[in-house]
């Protein structure tokens, strides 16, 4: 069953640690099948040098498990309520990576202080809230999605393709799980970039929005230049 | 004598260079075998890329020498105190990894900011107290223990399984000498990114209790469901 | 046609990668043949792992693609202008390698704090002003260049071989693309440790001038006697 | 001619490529044989990755070129007057590496903040003023081994075998060339934390001069007890 899908999705969870985002167990990448609305995840903590293809689990939208022999990743409520609220999303990432990690423990989104943050995000990346003990209380996990999209209200989830979690870290999404680790990837180096600019200038300011615009649109859209399309 | 338990401590300490948590001879991991309260611990400056299982020494808790080419550890008559003290551990480590000697040299316990904190450790990683040029006079690695017990009076060792040394450097503990290693590594990243968000945050508080009590215990206790047990 | 040219950027190309100064394709080299006035460039978005002398592309210095499958750099404009303006050149590399990165965020120039900035750049090196909505309108990448040039009307551009383009990121060049790829390692190197130096002694002044004028001089012009010459 | 010394000092040198503490070619080592007062040296300027034994250069304590097909480290001079000064030392090394020269360009003496400094340097490591104009016209590399040895008119070299030299780097020593590149890696450890550890916390102290002695007495002097001697 969706063999195909099962390996990116496997391809893309070996790439967290191979690019240095993911200690030990702490993170996870999952992939949808929008035709048949099955999610294939990441088993919850199995160490990545064993995990195989056939590991990963699938899961509907009501978070039933339809194959697999593990238990999914514990994250699953999350990225369920991320897939059915952004339609237009294919995969989605969750990590502990160290400077995305900094900036959800300091409560602060990410300003955009140049074009290595504009190339990929349109504005900042946003910082969702707590959950009240309520929340967490009621439904920790799946909660954690519904701040999230909370966040979003005004933002088209692919225009800023990730979000810090108050406390906690971020995740990301793409129009597949390659892309939305892509994502986790560029995150962490902005993340280190804005983090070491305010150290050099704390009264650093965001990038004039006429760059911000001119970089997210030479690589996005209809009048994008960037690449071999 | 002990040979799997040698075999499970030579791991553990080569395990410390792999993970990047020494240089040259700064760490030693020692293991416990309760039956016999024998504890088999790293030779004081053996460099690990010559390091043998046979190398390792075997001391009883009154640190005398069973078995064993080489001299222990010097560090042997602190990890003797935590055993004695901490009945339900067994494994110690001792590093100068660098982000966690720096709260230590700072004279900082270290504050839960987030989520990868609270997974490992309930509550704050406390900082001992220096000791005194008497007790540094009278018995400095033995005291060196006293101190660390005396910041436990009212924590649990195995949920806070680590301790600041003031300006020296950090312990860890665990169930056996894997699990005092993981500890190590996750302390290493818990203070790296602590450090990192007070730089961003000046007023950076702790995660909301809440907070930190889901997620410890979710993955701790009897309602623990992370991962596949 | 240019094969020998080819290869030496092809080269310098691939060091970017191996010197940690790119993420995916961040980061382009290209080279100039004085004689026919063409340029050799990486194209546009390729990843350097499956990059091939032969997908590089030739362009002259109007910018006409005279061979190539593929489409140049997006950047290529931006090397043309410094090809134009500064004669003396043959190389040129951008990248967004991180400390360098920092500075252009921070919309500071860096300071000569030491022997190792001086060996290779003689004074600070500027950061270029932001372009005007009007210029990014225009001709984005090519008033990129335009503005470099402005910040060396007083400077030799072999003397401070490299510049921070404001918000975005660092240009360096060299007498050849080998050269250029050199200078974008040093400057990493002293961006880091010119931002270093800052949060340990907020009040650091630059290096004496007569420090500055004896190491520059003893590696350039004709009284220089480091190396083999 | 001296094959033994220039086997070790040849192994010395490129320990320092694999410790990360050489960018390119900004380091050297030299050893001396006190027997005939010869002194073996890296070439200037040759890169490490092409270096072999044979490339070293032999030099007399007046600079005299003694043997070797090129010529020897511009910072040659700057060896000979520590050698000449301070008798019981054996190995020189000099470097960039990044930690120790940005508290250089500080202008700043390291203050020993915790045991890892203790362990191997017996109070803080100087900073060296700067050459006047005078000293630098006259006799760079040479003066720059005279502000060295004021800087120890009250230390012994071998209870604290570094020094930094103002807006510049750090020399280290030890009793042989391979014990010298063993003070700068650990140099450049206690200079990483003790810059974090400033960054922590401000107002951080010394730590308390029983620990200090502790520590450095239980590896070195009579009553030494650390490794297997």
């Amino acid at each position: 069953m969706l063999e195909q899908l099962k390996q990116q999705v496997y391809e893309a969870n070996m790439e967290l640690p191979r690019r240095g985002l993911v200690t030990y167990t702490w993170g996870n990448v999952s992939g949808i099948d929008r035709a048949s609305g099955l999610v294939v995840i990441k088993p919850s903590g199995v160490e990545y040098d064993v995990l195989k293809p056939s590991d990963l689990v699938v899961v509907d939208l009501a978070g039933n498990c339809v194959e697999g022999d593990y238990r999914p990743s514990s994250d699953t409520a999350t990225h369920l309520e991320l897939y059915k609220a952004f339609e237009e999303i294919g995969g989605v990432v969750h990590t502990h990576s160290t400077y995305a990690t900094v900036w959800a423990q300091a409560c602060r989104a990410i300003p955009c202080y140049g074009t290595t943050h504009a190339d990929y995000f349109y504005g900042e990346i946003p910082c969702a809230r707590n959950l009240t003990p309520e929340e967490i209380e009621e439904a920790y996990e799946k909660n954690t999605g519904t701040v999230i999209i909370e966040s979003f209200r005004e933002k088209k989830p692919l225009e800023v393709p990730a979000v810090l979690c108050k406390n906690h870290g971020p995740f990301t999404w793409g129009k597949d799980a390659a892309q939305a680790v892509y994502h986790a990837v560029v995150l962490e180096e902005v993340a280190k970039m804005a983090w070491m600019t305010e150290q050099l200038n704390p009264s650093a300011v965001p990038a004039p929005q006429c760059i911000q615009d001119k970089h997210y649109l030479r690589k996005h859209g209809p009048n994008a230049y960037y690449g071999q399309k």
